[in-house]
Parts: C-alpha cells; sequence; structure tokens
C-alpha cells in the first residue's frame, strides 16, 4: 500500500519551505505520496488550519498520515505531537490545531526521539527538522510508539472556536472563512439552523454589515447572477455568497465579521 | 499503466478544495497520479478554462482524463458530461468548456450513475462529490458506458470564442489572457498573420491602448530590455510582451482590451 | 528507484506551464516523480532563484533532477546546460543561476541534441519544449553524454551575489527574499555573525530602515507578540523578523534595503 502524506501549512508557495519538505520526506520514505492539502492557510491562525483540516481529512485514505505546521510558538518549548484516531494520524505543534480529533482520540504521544529528526534541528523551520523526517519515517513502517513517550490526551493544549449563540429569535455566528470566490463561510452549522428554525428555512432573514438577504437556498444558482444568497456549503456550514459573483467585496467583509439569522416578521 | 488524472478549477489554492478531490480519487484508485493543469482560472471563466486546457491537453499522456470544474452552473440542473476523444477523457460540466474538442469527439455521455458518486451530493462542490468520484472508478477501470447513457454531441451547450475580425488592411482581436510575467495572450493565431501579412511581419504594426509595437519578432530577447515587443507566443497565439518587463502593467492593459494589427504605411 | 525531478521556475501558478511540463515529462517517463520546488520566483530573477535553489536541493535524494527554468534569454542564443555534481543533477540555462554549485561540479554539458527536444521548438517556452524533455529522457535512463558536448565550466556564465562587507565594527547586508510571513532574508550568514562579533551576539544591534533590533535572538517567540526580532533562519542566514507578525509591513522593507550590524557602544 503507497503510504499518504498530507500537508497543511501557512508556509505560501513563495519559497523552498513547501519543496523542501517533500525532499526531506522522499529521502527517507521513497516511497510515499505526498498532497498538500493547503498552504496559505492564514498565517499563524490555528483555528483556520482546523477548520480547513476538519474539512478535508475524513476523504483521504484510511492510515493516511496529515502533517500540519502551522506553529506560532516554533523553537519554545512546546511540544510537538502525534494523535492517532481509527482512521489517519495526525502530527502537529500542541498548539490546539488538533482540537476537532479530540473526541475522535485513540492514542497521542509527544514526539521527542531526535533519532527519527533530521541531524541538525533549527529553531525556525522544525517542518523540514522535525514534522517531515517523522512523518516518512512513520510512512516508512517505524512503529508509532518509537516517536515517543505516549501522553495523556488531557494533556493537550486546548483551542475553543467561537460558537454561535442563540439570542430569542436570533442566531449569531461570526465569518470564519472566506474561500477564493469570495464566499463567506460562517461558523453556523446546519445542524443549528435545522435545529432552530425547523422547516422555516424561507423565511430566516440573515444580516450581514446592515444588508439582509432573504431566506435559505439550495444552490448559488437560485438567485439571479449578481444576487446575494444564503446557503449550506461544502462544509456543511452557513455560506453567504453572491451568484457568479464576489460576496467578500459585495458586503465589504472580513474574516470576524458578525452574521446573524432571524426569522420574517409575519 | 499508471493512470492520469488532471485538474483544472478556478477553487485557487487558499482552501481544502483541491486537497479534497485529490483525496477522494486517491481513495477510490490509489494508483492514480494527479497533475494540477492550474487551479487559478478566473472565477466562473469559461473561455479561460478551455483556452488553458486546449493549450494543455495535448501535452499529457494518451488515455489522461481531464477532470475540469469551472461551474457557475452548481447545483443547479445543467448536465456534467464525459466527451472521449481517440487521445483522452474529457469531464466536464456541460457549460461549453469543453467546444474546443468538439471537432476531435469520438463519443459523449452524461455522468448519472449515481453509484459512482459520493454518498450525499452537495449542492456547491460537485468537484468533490461526483467529478473526482467518477474520475477515479473510470481511472480504478471502471468502462465507460458505466458512468450514464450516450448523448448526441450536438446536444453539448455550445460557447463561441471571440474571433479575430478583419477590416481592410487591419486585423481585431482582444487580449484573453495575462501571464504571470504580465504578457498579454490575444486571440489573434499565428495562422492568421501569416494568412493576411504574408511576410510582411516586419511591417505590422500592432496598437494596444493607443501605443504601437513595430514588427512581429522571433524572441522577447529580440528587443532591449524594457522594451514592448509582439511576437508568436508557446499557444501559437500574438503576444504582446516587454522584455523582462510587465507588458499588463506597461499598457495598463486588461482581459478583452482590444488590440489591432495594420500594415505599415508605404 | 524512482527517478525524482524538481522544478523551479518564475512561471507563476495562473496558467498551463507548469502542468504542461509535467504532462510533457509523463509522456516520455511516466515513472518520473515530479516535486515543486517554487515557481513564483520573482520574474527574471536569476539570483533569487540561485538563493532558493541553493536551500533546498541537498534535502532531496541523490540523482535528483533539478530542472531551473527562470530564462530571461529564452529564444536568443544563450547555452542551456547540465551540471553534475556528485549528488544531483541540474539543468539551467547558462545564465549564472547555477553558480552556488561551482565548487562542487564534477561534469558540464551543452544541452544540444535535438532528437531529446520536442519536434517543434518555440521562441518562448524552452520549459516545455527543450527542459522537460531533456529531463525526462535523462530519468528515463538516456545516458549524460547524449545531451551533447562536455564544456568546461569555466565557460559558464558567473554570477556574483552581493556580499556582506566591513566596515570598522558594523557588518553591512541586503535583504535578499522576503518570506511568505514577511520576514526578512538577508545576506549575512551565520559564519560571518560569528567570526565577526565572537560570543558577543547579546550585544549586537542590527538597523535596517532607521530602526533597531538588540541582540541576535535564537527564536521568533524570544520576544513578545509583536516585537521585532533578529535571528538565524533556516538558511543560516540572519533574518529579521515580527514575532507572530509581518516584517515587511513593520519595517516598510523591499527586496536590497540595505541591513547594518554594530557592537552597542560600552
Amino acid at each position: 500500500m503507497t503510504p499518504t502524506i498530507t500537508l497543511t501549512t501557512d508556509f505560501g508557495l513563495e519559497n523552498e519551505f513547501v519543496g523542501v519538505m517533500k525532499g526531506v520526506i522522499l529521502s527517507i520514505c521513497p516511497a510515499a505520496r505526498i498532497v498538500d492539502i493547503s498552504h496559505n492557510i492564514r498565517p499563524q491562525d490555528i483555528g483556520h488550519a482546523a477548520s480547513i483540516l476538519k474539512a478535508s481529512c475524513h476523504y483521504f485514505p484510511k492510515q493516511t498520515i496529515h502533517v500540519v505546521v502551522v506553529d506560532p510558538g516554533v523553537g519554545t518549548d512546546r511540544s510537538i505531537i502525534a494523535l492517532k484516531t481509527d482512521q489517519h494520524l495526525f502530527l502537529a505543534p500542541d498548539n490546539g490545531v488538533l482540537f476537532p480529533f479530540l473526541d475522535e482520540v485513540r492514542e497521542t504521544y509527544a514526539i521527542t526521539n531526535k533519532d527519527l529528526f533530521l541531524n541538525k534541528v533549527s529553531a525556525t523551520f522544525h517542518g523540514r527538522d522535525i514534522f517531515a523526517p517523522v512523518a516518512a519515517h512513520l510512512a516508512a513502517g517505524t512503529p508509532l510508539p518509537n516517536i515517543g513517550p505516549r501522553i495523556p490526551e488531557t494533556d493537550l493544549v486546548k483551542l475553543t472556536f467561537s460558537q454561535a449563540t442563540i439570542d430569542g429569535d436570533n442566531l449569531h455566528g461570526t465569518v470564519i472563512d472566506i474561500d477564493h470566490f469570495g464566499n463567506l463561510v460562517t461558523n453556523i452549522s446546519q445542524n443549528e439552523i435545522r435545529t432552530f428554525y425547523a422547516d422555516a428555512q424561507k423565511e430566516i432573514i440573515t444580516t450581514i454589515n446592515n444588508k439582509k438577504i432573504h431566506g435559505i437556498s439550495d444552490a448559488y444558482g437560485d438567485t439571479k447572477k449578481g444576487n446575494p444568497v444564503a446557503l449550506v456549503g461544502s462544509r456543511n456550514l452557513l455560506e453567504i455568497a453572491i451568484n457568479q459573483g464576489n460576496a467578500a467585496d459585495f458586503f465589504a467583509a472580513q474574516i470576524n465579521n458578525s452574521i446573524s439569522l432571524t426569522r420574517k416578521k409575519k
């Protein structure tokens, strides 16, 4: 079986960082197949990385090794951890980025075995010096317990996402991501909408930056070209879009902007 | 033989979209080799995708599966089609994006077999839920007729490119693409130039945004650094460039700007 | 053994250029594994490509073929060369981009054998028409001497990097790269700092655009969030950063800006 390793970083593609990680991996495990999830995580944005990873990892083959290097604490004494679920293995700094997977944890390890690192470990690029070689050794068959001691998952750094909140007839959330099309991804889930508004989705009014959208649609194309639309996107989260347009521009919207849903007055 | 799948989308690389498609493909067909053509097609720009694909696909191995997801109608009742030529197989929404290949068509199918889709199909991300799994099943050996019924190619949505036009001694075209260097790619082909001006290429004057370029050159370096140059580029189309500079900046040029060629007055 | 080919270009990812090169390679050598180092080299910036390649290539498997297409002279009579070291093989235009490897050279060739090129060679895209097919043929087992005549390495175009300079108690350098985080990479090496300031690194004052940073730190996180920090980065070069911030913005810094180090007055 070809071992698969995914990479999720905030390194961008301007420099050699991602290519170098792949070189290190292939030098140790020539059979590895490496897939980029994204290298455009917003710099040091742990929550962004967590949400991207959560939206992605379940679509990969079982036993995939997911390497996440969004690591504002690189070079400090923060730990590096491995988190094993039934399906996958994650390697990441212990900064909360793996919190979406805490309810699936089987085993957690601290990565401490320097024999698996590059000979010289820099203080600024653990992606190259630690993450890549450890992932490659695991892909090449090194048993997981060799990487370091098991640790209780309760020791991991916790991260809490901003949650949607309820206030009378209203559901309040925030914009957590803006995609390449300018679509605004919110932290309001399909389940929350269904629970709160039951079958009255046609009567929901979404407000963002003082503009209103009527109803929750099924597809971008349910409205005319250039019109705003609210719908449940591919992550099962409420999205605001402009059919064939750019909602971020239209609404002058940014990450962390507030969004609220309410019921149409009878 | 390793099956090869190419991806051409307008998804950008900021989010998980492309990585997720690869995860789906590898989960179904672990042997697939996936190559990115571009994920920076201008959003919803079907013509851009068509021209990029036309400039690329013939350089890939025979039997390559080319997946194109530039799909403003995602979630509506537009069809998804497979188009087979002697060399390649294309999967795309039926929105005209495959029109450059209509004169090579051997067979055309509507992709309707839900057994080949992911279990749950969203209304916003058919790249993940339909295109990726169908491409992977085909790469893994599913016979083409299993994807759905054959349809007459005359049923496909047609797209017409803006063509260069003739007006007396002049040839008029438009800027259809601007590359990473700021070079302006036009819709005027080498054949049109040769037919119209025969061997008088040194006497052609190219006009764009009220600036003129004298003669058609052979290479960027045929003029001094910083000077404009008109030449036939790698797609066999007329390009406007600045030697070691940025023509889009120099000419304040944008997609769809007009360009015209004329013969030097004797 | 799977042959590995890396690609380093200034082509960007907007267009088909990189995908087409991969198509050409896989058509000739289906077994090749292709790894992107970067396609965002600053346009025509040979020094940038050289520094990225130098920071990357030693992390790849032995016998890797590194293809570098940063080629302002494409279509002119500049040569294309192959440079073999004990570890690797490099293919590049003869424009100085391989100068960091001149002290490791074993053999140098001019690439002239048209049988290894695509049938039709354009004047604007040798990446597709020459570099990709030659790299693929070599990966597929074509002996190196088949590509063309050996040439003396002394014939290669030389490039000189701007070097750090000494002036009394001061060390002067320049910003040679700005990474995705906005970190400023300089041409002042760890060795130069150690030699010049011995163990007095805590007493070094770094000046850039009239702002000062005290001491050389070990990690970004050695200072508070938002504070500037000078440290030796992953290329063993002095870097200026803002902990969890953007130094390019903070210092309004650009490529080629001056930077100077001095000793704290007692």
